[in-house]
């Protein structure tokens, strides 16, 4: 094991408290709920366990790094909390499958609740999470990290559940496939389990991890509540510091939503406020919030950032809580570069989610 | 790996041949369709391959056993033929990942194309199959074989597809939760998958399988080909082998039989012909016949055989190609008695398949 110890940062409470709200902006409304992430954190903190980060500089090119983050359906996780040793428990089977130790955890995507788990198995474990991860915000499929998308094999994995169930996926044909089977047995297991991913190299990592995704998570969660203590607009704060906009604003007045293969799928219906008043939005969602409408017309989808937060406090709503009635603000978020190529847009781009007739235009273009 | 080959009885074509229809009348309609496994038998036999079967007392104490079989829906394996290597590729993964050859293949359920699967794996391997299998018949879930019943623990085992996917249970915390998660997986992989179970000591096998399977199935077979030889009555000849009962004949006048959960489910009506006219029959399914009941009252169910032949021939006929306007004979046998146990009806009694208002009364004492 590498001694990554002296180049760490290690996370207090208050860094957790921002990385919750950052985490939760990120998360586009999924990769589980990232309050019920913090107090898990929290509780790891406060027995002793250092949750660490570790510049993405400092890795060495053959360090071997296991991505991990929960898998299943928000609701799920929201509702049935987790046992919490289901991640060491995936790490050291892994392990064992493998012949050798992890010299540190990364994140597969750092929205949500999936920002948490990394830190808390590596903590656990006595190692270090990196500071990047796979997807910059979060996505309902495996396939959709940057670390699939740029060529690496995931498997073997092995993805534990609360009950004590372990299940290794020793070959996958494709990284769709590992997702299919994977979603498949996440179901079974009851909805929401952990599963940890074959290593990647240092370099492999360096190259194709979105970069310093933890300080950018704390930073903006700091910023909001910096905002807030000051009594100016976190939603000014969250725009100007992604380089985002404010599309709109609305009370939710419908909302479909159930629970289908395994995914939280619906539609979300607002009635326009203030300047938006006489508009009507609409937020296609399937785990996160994939597209945003406005009268029809489609103004930001996947891969940028649909960002739901309540109108007043700048706080975000995921997608298992939202409700009907709640006044929220919509903001559109440009996703990073590595997400934006052909390569990537075939993965993750709107035609992946089912809607081929739409055209993405990088919101960092138009901005 | 044990030299058991001095010991083994090579089986010739005819051998499966005879196979193929004393699977059929074992399986009660389910197993798979043991035409295609006989098919595939025949080939591997033909490019040179031994089809061998090893006496169950061979076995030495310390043996290990590596069982195999088909797992899906028989429709999907009718339907869609296995590439064929795939029980090779669990053998080898679950030796690998063991770190040790199995001695011998071991048979989960002789009825059907799974009394077929084990002899063209060990075929391909080199090994014998032993003469023996879990369940003397065929049933629908994995935790019902013999082995699960009297304490085996089937994890860690590999599931391996026609694609070239490959998953491992490391460890499942019941039977229930492997057969659970196993097939939740096939259901992904395509519906028609081969699983390899971890191994059992000889000790084991030697008091718990069902013993002499491959030896009765074929035997049985070969009777009904005798009979049809000699134009004997194969029906007779199959009741009078096995100890059991022509129950009904007559001829499906309806039949709602559809893909559920991973499974071929449904009934079948049968209206009364010869002594049995003006008379109904239903039979109720679950991949296998589980229930025969005549004018709404149970004459034989599961663990005991129900079993469907053609009226006229005397060849089973499974649930995937009965049809409307087939003139049948129901038999019902009596099971193994290692499956009369308290112990086993509480996983193959009525009750585990949800008819808990029938109270089971062994054909072997009414007979």
């Amino acid at each position: 094991m590498r001694d990554y110890q002296s180049q760490c940062r290690v996370l207090t409470e208050e860094d957790i408290d921002a990385l919750e709200i950052g985490s939760g902006i990120l998360g586009t409304g999924g990769g589980g709920n990232p309050y019920i992430g913090k107090l898990r954190a929290r509780q790891a903190i406060r027995e002793g366990h250092e949750l660490k980060i570790l510049p993405i500089e400092a890795l060495e090119d053959d360090a071997r790094i296991v991505a991990l983050g929960g898998i299943g359906a928000p609701l799920v996780s929201f509702e049935r909390l987790k046992e919490g040793r289901e991640g060491v428990r995936c790490l050291r089977a892994l392990e064992e499958r493998l012949g050798f130790k992890a010299d540190a955890i990364g994140c597969e995507e750092i929205g949500g609740q999936n920002s948490m788990e990394p830190l808390i198995t590596a903590a656990f474990a006595g190692l270090p999470v990196v500071d990047g991860d796979g997807m910059g915000r979060a996505f309902p499929e495996m396939q959709m990290t940057t670390y699939a998308i740029y060529g690496h094999n995931s498997t073997p994995s092995v993805m534990c559940d609360p009950h004590g169930n372990a299940v290794c996926f020793e070959h996958a044909i494709t990284e769709k496939w590992h997702e299919t089977m994977a979603r498949a047995c996440v179901i079974a297991q009851g909805g929401a389990s952990v599963l940890a991913s074959a290593p990647m190299s240092g370099a492999f990592f360096k190259a194709h991890a979105i970069p310093h995704s933890y300080t950018q998570a704390i930073g903006l969660g700091q910023a909001v509540l910096d905002a807030r203590q000051a009594h100016e607009d976190p939603i000014k704060a969250i725009c100007e510091r992604e380089g985002g906009k404010h599309v709109f604003s609305g009370k939710i007045n419908d909302l479909k939503r159930h629970f289908e293969r395994g995914f939280n799928v619906g539609v979300a219906s607002i009635e326009g406020l203030d300047d938006c008043r006489g508009s009507v939005g609409e937020i296609t969602i399937q785990n996160e919030f994939l597209i945003f409408r406005r009268d029809g017309e489609m103004q930001a989808c996947v891969p940028d950032l649909v960002v739901v937060l309540d109108l007043d406090s700048g706080l975000p709503i995921t997608t298992e809580v939202l409700r009907y009635g709640q006044r929220v603000a919509v903001l559109a978020l440009p996703c990073h570069e590595l997400l934006r190529t052909q390569q990537a847009l075939d993965v993750i781009g709107p035609a992946a989610f089912g809607f081929p007739e739409l055209v993405y235009r990088p919101l960092a273009e138009t901005a």
